[in-house]
Parts: C-alpha cells; sequence; structure tokens
C-alpha cells in the first residue's frame, strides 16, 4: 500500500500534465485514501452499484413538486414539502424526524418608493408575470420583492448613487466632496454581499438604501432577458436578506443559542443583526427613473451600467421617499433530519445537508442541490434492502430558512452543539448548481480525498473527462498565471476555502465541523436568482435541462458519503492543508507589505501635493485622506506555527505510509482526533467584535459577506490598519495552529506503526 | 559651463523626487542646451519679452473668425481663411505665399443606409443642429457625415457586429464559428484608427463596413451629451478619413511625389490606398435599430458598448442595405508657407505647422493649434519690430487637406523633398488642443531640449507650477508602475514616439527631419470630434474657455522656435535617444519571448484538447487556431548597433562639455551634422510593404493606424509572425541605427575642442 499511496501522487502528478484522458468507472484498482488495498476494490464496487441507481427523471418529478408554489419561511408549501421529504426519507428507511425552530421572519406590510423630485415616479415594485413561466403568475402566493431585516421606516431625502455601496466606493465619493450623512444611497447588486451596503451605508449616515440590479451585471448587458433568454427583465428585482450575517447569522433573537419555543429572545427593536436603515431592493426598470434624475458629479467610469443614461453621483437634485414597515413575527422553521445509522462506529456522523425553503418557487435556489441529496438517499436505501450497512452514521438534513439567514441550519447547529462537536465527522453541503464546472469549497484536510472523488465521477458533458480534468482544463485555459501553475503542476486541484452563503457556516465557522460545499457552474447563467423567475421552467430551460448535472451532483456527493462512511480510517490528510495554511501566511504578509509600499507612495504624493497639481479645476477631486505609515508586524509566530504545522502534517502522512492495521478501539481514537482536528482552529474569544466566528483560519469577510477572509483576524486587522490588533490576532492564530498540530502529531502516533516495526 | 551643465542634470534629478516647487521666469540664469553661459541669458530677456506680446484674446477672436463657416478642402471659407491667415502674416512682416497643389477630394452625391430585414429602418444620416451652438445650423454649407476615399458600393447583405473590428477581434469572431465573407460589418470607433477597421474588413472578404460611434465610448457613457454637456448627441457622427495611410499619406494619385497641377496621376479606381469595400460613418441613433436586430451569439462581454440592448453578433437576421456614390473630383488645397529669413545660417531652416481646413467648422480640431501658431507668429513679428532678428530661418506654415489624408503638407513634403532634407533643422508641429496636461512626442534627439523648455513654461491654472511639473504629477499619481518609476527616477520626461494622425508625418518618416507634436489634453474631452459641434460654442464652453492653454502651447512652441533659431550650437542630444532605442530594443525582444511563450502555452493546451473540455456544448467556442513555434531570433545585430548608439552619444555629449567654441563654417558643419543625423535612421527601401515610410525607429502601425509603432520593421515582422522578415529587419535597423552613430560621432569630433586643448 505504501508504494501504491507512493505512485498515486506520482501518477498524479504526471497525469497532470498529460493530454486528457479517459476517465470511468475503474477497472484497476486505484488507491483510495482511508482504504487498505482490500478495501478499495469493494468500495469501487459498491459506488458503481450506487451510481446505478441514480436516476434523472426523480431529480425532475422531485424539483417540480417541490417548486410548483412558493415556499419561503411560514407558507403552507414551506411545511408541505417538508412533510413530504419527511415521507421521501421514512419510505426509503431513514429514521426521519423533523425539528422545528422558531424564528424572527419581518414580511412586508408596506413599501412605498417614489421620486418626489425634480420630476414625479412611483416604483411599481412588482415583478411581471410571464406567459412562458408557469408558476410566475402565482401573485398572492409570492413574497413581495423586499430585503429581509429592513428595519421599518419612513424617509424622505437626496438621493446619492454609491456604486457597489462597499468601503472603498466611499472614499472615492469623498474624494469628490460627496457626503452621505442624511441621504438616501442607491447601490448596484454586487461587488459584495447584499447586507454590506445597508451596513455601511448607515455607519456613514445615511438615512436609507436602496439596492438594484443593473442590466450591465443582471439584465440585457449579459444577454436576453427571461423568457427569450435567461437574463433579468426590466421588472425582475433580487430579494434577500440583509442579516448582518458576519456577525452572527441564525434567528436575531437568539444569539449563540437555539431558538427553541421558550428560549430567551431579544427585543427586536435591539437586535444588532437588524440593519440600522430601510432597505428595498428595486428592478432596473424602477432604478431607471431615479438615477435619471441624479446631477453632479459624473460616476467613476468603472461604476457606471448598461442603462442609456449618464451615470451622475448627485447628490440630488432627485428627492426620494421610502417609506417601508413589516409583520415582525415570529414563524417555525422545519428541518428535516433522516438518519442511518452506523454498524461499526455509530457514533460518528457523516452530515449531509440543503436547504428546502426558497425566496419564491426556488427552482435553482435551493431544489437544484436539494433533489440531488434526496436522490443519493434514495440510492442509498436501495443499497440497504441488498444488505449493505455503513460503519457509521448517516444523517440527510434538509434545512429550512436557510435564506433569511440560515436559520435553521444556524438553530439546529447551536441547540446540538454539543453532540456535534463530540460526534460530526463533516458535514457536506450544496445549495444551487447547474451545469459546467465544479466548484469545491471547505476545510483543506478533505482536499486531497475530495480531489479523489472528482477523479472518479465523470463529467456528463465531456466523454472520458472527469469532473476533475474538466474544473482542471478551465483552470489551464481560463486562470490567471498562479491558476495556471498550479493547475499545470501541482497534483491535486486547490479547493476554495469557505466564507459564507449556505447551511455549512455554522457547522465550520463556529463549532469546527470539517465541512464542503460541492455544486457545478458556469453554463446555466441567468436572472433568476431570488425572484419569482427562479422556477422549474426557468431551470429547464437554462439551467440543466436533462438533470444529467444534478446526477452528478449525486455521484460526487454519494462517494463523498459512501467513503467517509466506510473508509477503514477517516480520509483527512494534512499535507494539503499546511500548505494551503502556509499560502495564507504569505499572503498576509504581502499584505502588509503591500499596504506599506502603497502608503508610503501616497503619503509621499500628498506630501509633494502631487494631487493638488493633477486636478481639473473644473471638476473637483480631492487628495485622498493621509494614513500612518504601516510598522513592521512580528509574524514570527505565525512563521513557527507554520514550520510546526508542516512538521506535524508529515508526521501524519509517514504514520499512515506505514498503513497499520489498527484494533477497533484504537482505531476509533484516532478518528476522533482526525474529525476533532479542526475544533482546535477554534480560539474560545471568537473574531474581534464577532465571537460567534471562532475558525481562525476561515470567515465570512466582516465588509465583504460571503467573500471568506482566509487568516481573518490577521487579515482583517491589517486592511482595517489597526496593528496592535493585528499583533494580538498573528499570535491568537500561531496559537490555533499549533493546538491542531499537536493533535494531529497525537493522531500521529496513534496511526503510526507499533514502535517496534 | 560644464560644471553648470553637470550640476543642471543632478539638481533636476533631485527636483524630480522633492516636493513641487516654483516655476515662473528666471530670475538666475539656468543653463540652456545648445547655449553658451554668455547667450543664455540674453535668450532668457528674449523670450520674457515673447511671452509678454501673446494676449488670449487674439486666439479667440481668430478662433471665431476662421470657424464661423465649414471650411474644409474645396469650399469657398477653406480658400478664404488661407487668404485671411496669409494677410495676417504678411501684416506682420513675414515673406508670405500660398502654396497650391491638386488633390483628389471625393464627396458625397448618394448615402442611403436601410435596415431591410427582419424590420425596417431608414438611417437618418443627419446631425441635428441645436439652438445653443450658432454654426451648427449651417447645413447647407456642411459636408454629410461620411468616410473619405471610402469606394462607391451598393451592397446588401446579413449584418456582423465585429467590436472594434481591428484582426484580433475576427480571431474571437472565428471561434465562434462567425465568417464575415459577403457580409456588411459594423465596428464601433476606437480601438485603432478608423482606415484600419474597412481595410481589414476587406481582408476578411466583407463587402461593407458602418463604423458608429457607441455611447459608451463616445456619448451619454462619458457624460451628459451636447449641449447640456460636450459628450456625442444622439444623432452625431464621427466624419473621417480613411484613405491607407499606413501605406502612404497624401494625394492617392501621386504616391512620392507632388501633386502639381501637370502631375502625372493614377487612374482614382485603382489607387492603392482607396477603400476596397464602401464604408459609412454613423451616429448611435442609427446604429440602434440595426444592433437591436441581431441575433447570434452575445458578444464577448468586454465589446458591449452602452446602448440598452443585448449585444448580439450576428450574422443577421438583421439585413442591411448601403449605398454609397462619391463626386471624385480634384481639387486645391492651399497651403500658407511664412517666411522670416535667418541673418547667420539663414540655410537652416525651422519650420512649425498646424493645418487650417476642418471637416466642419473645426474650433478644436485644427483652429485651436492654428491660432496659436498665429500668436506666435505675431509676437515674434513684434520682436522683429524692435531689431531682434533670428540667427536660423523660420517658415511658419499653415496646411490645407489634412483631415482628409494630410495632403497638403505631404504634397509640400514631396515636392520640395531635396531643399528640406538640405536644410531642415525640425518641424514642430501642433493640432487640436485644449486644457490640461502637457503631451509631447517627437525625435527623442530633441527630448532634453524640450525638457528645458516644458520646465520654463509656467501652468495656468497651477501656479507655481511648470507646465513639465503638471505632466509629472500626473505620471507620479495617474502612470503605471514604470511611468511612476520614471516620473520618480529620471531628471527628463519622456517624450512619446510619433505614429501618425497630424502633419509630422511626411517630415519625420519619409524625409527624416526632426519632429515634435505638442498640445495639452486630458481636461477638456467631448465628443465634438469631426462633427457639426466643433464648433466656436463648443469650444469656449467645454475646452479651453479663456484660452489660458492656448496662450501656453504660444509659449511652448515659441520657446521651441526661438531656442532652436538662435542656439549657438543646435540643441540635439543623443543620450536620452540611446537609452530610448535600448528600451525599444528589449521590448522587441521581450515581444518575441512573450510570443514563444504563449504559442507554446497555447498549442501545448490544443494538443491537450483542453479548449474542447472546457467548451459549452450550448455555446460553442471553437479553439483558437495553432500557430508555428516561435524562433529564438539573431537579435546580436540590434544590440551591436545599440552599444555603438551609446558609444557615439557618450562622446557627442563629452565633446560638447568641452563648450568649444568654434568658428563660423565649422558651427555651420556641426549643425548641418547634428539635424541630418535623423535622416540616417531612413532606410532606401523603406519599411516592408510600404516603401514611403522609411524611418526605421517610427512608424504609424500598419494594423492600428495612428498608433506608433517602434523599431517597426522588426516589431510588426514579430508581431505577424514572419520570422525571415524578422531576421532582415533586425539587420536593415541595426545598419540605420549604425549609420546615425557613425554621424553622431562625427559631430563629436568637430564638436570637440582642437587636440591641444
Amino acid at each position: 500500500m505504501r508504494q501504491l499511496r507512493y505512485s498515486l501522487f506520482v501518477l498524479a502528478g504526471l497525469l497532470a500534465g498529460a493530454p486528457a484522458r479517459a476517465q470511468t468507472a475503474p477497472t484497476e484498482t486505484k488507491a483510495l485514501l482511508g482504504f487498505e488495498a482490500a478495501s478499495a476494490a469493494p468500495e469501487y464496487q459498491l459506488e458503481a452499484r450506487f451510481d446505478a441507481q441514480l436516476k434523472a427523471d426523480n431529480l425532475r418529478q422531485w424539483m417540480k413538486r417541490l417548486s410548483a408554489h412558493p415556499h419561503h419561511v411560514g407558507s403552507p408549501y414551506d411545511k408541505d414539502n417538508a412533510e413530504f421529504m419527511a415521507g421521501l426519507f421514512r419510505s426509503w428507511g431513514y429514521e426521519t424526524r423533523i425539528d422545528v425552530s422558531y424564528v424572527l421572519f419581518p414580511t412586508p406590510k408596506l413599501r412605498v418608493l417614489e421620486l418626489v423630485a425634480p420630476t414625479k415616479y412611483t416604483a411599481g415594485l412588482a415583478e411581471k408575470p410571464v406567459a412562458e413561466d408557469a408558476t410566475s403568475g402565482q401573485t398572492a402566493e409570492q413574497l413581495p420583492t423586499y430585503n429581509c431585516y429592513s428595519k421599518d421606516g419612513d424617509v424622505t431625502a437626496e438621493l446619492v448613487f454609491v456604486n457597489y455601496g462597499i468601503p472603498k466606493d466611499y472614499e472615492e465619493l469623498e474624494r469628490r466632496g460627496i457626503d452621505v450623512k442624511g441621504k438616501i444611497v442607491i447601490a448596484k447588486y454586487g461587488g459584495s454581499w447584499r447586507g454590506i451596503k445597508p451596513k455601511v451605508a448607515a455607519e456613514k449616515g445615511a438615512i436609507g438604501c436602496l439596492i438594484y440590479s443593473d442590466p450591465k451585471d443582471d439584465g440585457y448587458g449579459q444577454g436576453d432577458v427571461y423568457p427569450k433568454g435567461p437574463f433579468k427583465p426590466e421588472t425582475g428585482a433580487q430579494r434577500g436578506s440583509v442579516l448582518d450575517m458576519p456577525t452572527y447569522p441564525g434567528d436575531p433573537l437568539t444569539p449563540g443559542y437555539g431558538s427553541t419555543k421558550t428560549a430567551k429572545r431579544l427585543d427586536y427593536k435591539t437586535a444588532p443583526t437588524l440593519t440600522q436603515i430601510p432597505v428595498l431592493p428595486i428592478s432596473y426598470g424602477d432604478a431607471l427613473p431615479l438615477l435619471t434624475a441624479l446631477a453632479g458629479p459624473m460616476a467613476p467610469a468603472d461604476w457606471r451600467g448598461a442603462l442609456p443614461i449618464p451615470y451622475h453621483l448627485g447628490p440630488g437634485p432627485a428627492r426620494v421617499h421610502l417609506q417601508l414597515a413589516f409583520n415582525w413575527k415570529t414563524e417555525p422553521v422545519y428541518n428535516v433530519i433522516a438518519t442511518l445509522k452506523g454498524s461499526q462506529f455509530p457514533d460518528e456522523w457523516i452530515l449531509r445537508g440543503n436547504h428546502h425553503d426558497a425566496w419564491v418557487n426556488g427552482a435553482s435556489d435551493p431544489l437544484s442541490g436539494m433533489v440531488a441529496e434526496l436522490e443519493e438517499a434514495r440510492a442509498l436505501g436501495e443499497l440497504v434492502k441488498t444488505g449493505w450497512r455503513p460503519k457509521r452514521t448517516l444523517m440527510f438534513c434538509a434545512w429550512d430558512g436557510e435564506e433569511p439567514g440560515l436559520l435553521g441550519s444556524t438553530e439546529w447547529a447551536e441547540t446540538n452543539a454539543k453532540q456535534l462537536q463530540e460526534h460530526a465527522v463533516a458535514y457536506l453541503n450544496t445549495d444551487n448548481s447547474d451545469r459546467g464546472f465544479l466548484n469545491v469549497a471547505g476545510s483543506h484536510t478533505l482536499e486531497k480525498f475530495f480531489n479523489q472523488v472528482g477523479r472518479d465521477v465523470p463529467d456528463p458533458e465531456k466523454a472520458g473527462l472527469s469532473i476533475a480534468d474538466r474544473r482542471r482544463a478551465y483552470d489551464l485555459v481560463n486562470g490567471t498565471p498562479d491558476v495556471q501553475k498550479d493547475a499545470r503542476e501541482r497534483p491535486d486541484l486547490r479547493i476554495a476555502a469557505l466564507g459564507a452563503g449556505s447551511d455549512y457556516s455554522p457547522y465550520l465557522q463556529h463549532l469546527g465541523i470539517p465541512a464542503m460545499n460541492v455544486g457545478f457552474g458556469g453554463e446555466g447563467p441567468g436572472g433568476e436568482y431570488h425572484s419569482i423567475y427562479d422556477s422549474f421552467d426557468d431551470y429547464t430551460r437554462f439551467k440543466d435541462p436533462t438533470f444529467a448535472y444534478g446526477v452528478a451532483l449525486a455521484q460526487t456527493m454519494g462517494r463523498c458519503e459512501l467513503r467517509l462512511l466506510d473508509a477503514d480510517v477517516l480520509p483527512f490528510e494534512f499535507q494539503n492543508l499546511s500548505n494551503t495554511v502556509a499560502r495564507y501566511g504569505t499572503e498576509v504578509k504581502q499584505l502588509a507589505d503591500n499596504l506599506r509600499t502603497d502608503t508610503e507612495r501616497q503619503n509621499k504624493l500628498l506630501a509633494e501635493k502631487r494631487y493638488e497639481a493633477v486636478a481639473n479645476p473644473t471638476e473637483p477631486l480631492l487628495p485622498p485622506k493621509p494614513h500612518e505609515a504601516v510598522p513592521y508586524l512580528n509574524f514570527a509566530p505565525l512563521d513557527n506555527a507554520l514550520a510546526k504545522l508542516e512538521q506535524s502534517a508529515q508526521a501524519y502522512a509517514q504514520a499512515r505510509k506505514a498503513n497499520a492495521v489498527l484494533p477497533a478501539s484504537r482505531q476509533k481514537e484516532l478518528d476522533q482526533l482526525l474529525y476533532q482536528a479542526e475544533q482546535q482552529f477554534l480560539s474560545a474569544e471568537g473574531l474581534p467584535r464577532r465571537p460567534w466566528y471562532r475558525h481562525q483560519l476561515y470567515a465570512p469577510g466582516f465588509y465583504t459577506g460571503y467573500g471568506v477572509k482566509t487568516l481573518p483576524g490577521i487579515r482583517e486587522a491589517v486592511e482595517e490598519r489597526k496593528w496592535a490588533e493585528a499583533d494580538e490576532q498573528i499570535k491568537r492564530t500561531a496559537a490555533a495552529i499549533e493546538r491542531f498540530s499537536a493533535q494531529v502529531s497525537r493522531a500521529a502516533t496513534v496511526a503510526g506503526p507499533a514502535p517496534a516495526q
């Protein structure tokens, strides 16, 4: 086995540079991380039997059924879907329950948006049904377009266009002498998670926020609009949560604990994750009259969209009245939990989840992933009927309330935190998925594991290529030079780090459970996201008409489940992680160095009055603000920790090469060391100003939202020029890495051959 | 003087990094290239007296008078303007004549553009007069919107959108399976000189070409449209020549010789510089229905403009009928030549030119430069009245027929070629100019000379800063990293190389006369170019309302004239040139290396079928075409020549440090060696496939038009993968550089101190 394992790496390295090759069901036995040579062959046979069960038509029928009506939190069809799925799981032999949490879920009572000067316009705020889309006309059941967790408000003020509404956009506005204090801002969707826009606007003193979908990013600028093509039509608007999830997700009234029926709750008026100002999403049809009425300086060139107007910044003369009022109700969320108990290590849990709630009909988001999960469950149920039993326990989860703020998954994670940290081996997530290229993000302890999964799943569109081959081809053809180099030279594909945006967040970032998120994309773009047009009709015309990629997703996730369930030793691996974290270390050092150089350059230009020299007297542009010089930071604790990480990862790899067969009790001890290693990355204090986020490697960015920040304590301190905090976070992150390394060293000891060998 | 000269460099080096500093009329005597210490002080005094003469109101009145009516070639007001200016020059004491050439100048007889399927639309092809612009309504006198030197034609075909219509755009179309053979193409203005678009389209088999101004580049995407703001309104269209000037400029019927009344002429139907297909410029108002009617694949993201539609490529279903017929007439062009004879070296001529013809009223293009030239002439005339006489001869030129194809300047240069190569010291050009930043391009033998001019002219908007200071600030704030580095570290600002686009071209690139083109810009953007909106009203609202930069231009060019006229030794300098040409050498080597690496990468991806692996089955994208591997070229001849250039430049600098006062005859010999050095860069054969262009350092790009290609023989051979030609051109260019170096060495010998010293 030792030889075999080694030659796999070499082989993969050679193949990376070789012509694309046939890659289907294996006839020879390829090495499989965590499986002894003798176990690998039966595992492959089992996977082939699993694949044989998968039927695209099941995915199609379930998607049609589950998307037949709007099924947001609190709607009758949301509960109906949960019960329907619970029935399916039960029919396939799973122990199934529906766990209920009770969460704050506001819906609109009043929405008014008017241009009151210099001309008059009343926004329609309504998406137009289209004849070609069977469910788009279910107006009475649809939630109106709104941003969930906006506060109530009634404001009238001049309008300012703020591009994407992220911090650097306000720096540009300041240089043009524009202050948003007391104004209403209008921001484009994009450039960050939507919740960042009202958060930053409020920090800057704005009293209201509009978010619109510019047709350049999400409309005719991308292609033909619905129903002729898949892109956003004139009245389309993107619903979505603006909960301050980078502070904490889940029910805003029960931070850090489960929102059971009787839990103590905050008053919603003081809940810290609600917005500070009213915010409303609008269509580009409604945005056009508002933007047309702006005067003031032209927006910087890269701010301008595809509306047929000059994009001015304001403020005014456009004056806008925005009035919002919500029903601040508590609603039940229904998490479906279906369990298949393990035969050998029943206390080791593999969790597999996808959410089932949607903003409207949600064919793509979330049902495209949900129906794959259902088919995985059905196929495994069929294997059980033929006598197979997994060694470890599998739990299928169908979360409710993801859209408003990961409500179902977070409350369930918080409610069951202790048990999960004790038992959960990994959390495997999917969400919306369509055609094209494999996208994987997750814990880098699973990177090598996942590469073997990707290697073994054929791409539905490209005969002879695996989904990993196709992804590698994509990186070689379209990647940045760095990505190309990796794709050419590195045996394993890199998986991305997880930020936020779906239900893995509480498991990974709050509880330290190894997690992964998987999907396909790139060949099914469109503008349906969070609109009435995310429908079965849209999905089957433009996304994945044959559900071939839905089946590929089930094959992929099914393999992840089967291998984690049945591996002799849990297939964690630490050298890829070590390599990745070392890169993050290099990045944050480079970030500090670049910031130092840029600051020096800018301060010099300021001292020399070069900005004044360049400014056009008829279009004033103020100099940027000076910054204090960037100090040299003490990165030594991080470097020392990284060195230990490398050593421990190597020691574990070395120990595993011997591939000793362990007695069951020692095997259990090793498994637990392995899957609990990730918890060593948690710090008790959590990240600055957001203790709910405890993982020192991965977090959503405080000012980007979905976008991940790796080594977030250090990186954000540097970005925000908090030098004392940076020093402290370097130490805290280093300590976490050292704890992790120590655990890996213990695992190496347990895994290793007996001293005599 | 030696010490002084040296410390100037050091001083400039220090100042480059120092805070912006006061920079007005010199009180201490700064060193002046070409002037002995004793001559510099009176020169500065003379320049101060020159400055004192300049009056902004003269520029304003002349611009108003000269732009009062359309004055294109062949129009009554074109001749009237020439006579008016000749009268002015005479009144100021210049020996003045009007030299006439007779050139082919087609004007439209018939212009029809219709969308014939799937919907109907007849293009208006007319710019709308606006009430706020006094001359925009002179419809009867205006040339219609057209591209001059389009051939006649009557074609109907499907339409294809080709982005900017440059060669790489057709590679993208090919990858999408789109062939323009037998089609009519529609291209955006921009990305190249307009004449490249029909040239490339015809090479690809298209039968007609439309060129429109997309509002993203030239309309509301840039700002408010005329008359509210300066940008192109819906009906605005850009007239302009499509003569194949990169082959040769000037009258298409008399290539390489003067188009005198009796010259032998080609038949216009076989003239090689006319287009092969009919071509017409249109407004975005007329383009919208055509582009809206296209189907087929979406255009690549960076091709899309600011019209409110998805930009499809076609071909069709849009079908277009284009019919053009022209009056193929011969017209006189009137070059005004005003001479002030030199007292000491009358056979050494300084030429100063700007064109006077326009497409319509031409306030900015060309009158903004023309009125500065007039004021220079008037002010020098005043100096003459007070007793000053230049040492050398000055000739003011006001060219006709620049717009159709540098007709007046080229025919005059060809007619007087022998005398010019014998006598012309330098040709100093201006053309349209507005507010903002100094832009200089020219022979690098004059780079250091010009830096001293820029140092001594105060910026009109920034008290205490010279025009060079402000340009340096611009480079420091907005430049690429390379430009920033130069601006920080290099004492002299780099001047750009000259391509094509104004009347310097025949002097520099055909005759080898040192040339320079100067203007201000960056703070007066607009869409008036070659339209009826380029008017006095537009210029005085949006361009340079106070004519302060017009006066600065006169100060700048006046200093160039005075210093070249009166220098003790002509102020040529060769170390800056050597440094610049060495950079060009590095660039072409890098170009070949990059092309080799890119070709290897692409061929590897092709061999591995990675493009097929990545392609989306529903949006086919073919692999790019393979290329043969890029060989290693023998750059040794170039490297050897560059080494000699560096040595000779250093030898001349060394010789000049001694600053020997030469007897007049030896001085004359030295002058001639200096100003004729540039002619050594000419090759007798000229560039491949365009022998009219003989300069081996500078030429307009064969496939870019205005844009310069430096070391054009080598660079274009590499770009076009003609390896044998590249080898030959390396040798030919090296030989030219060696001839030049030999001449500089001779100059060093003549300039140097007597052996005894």
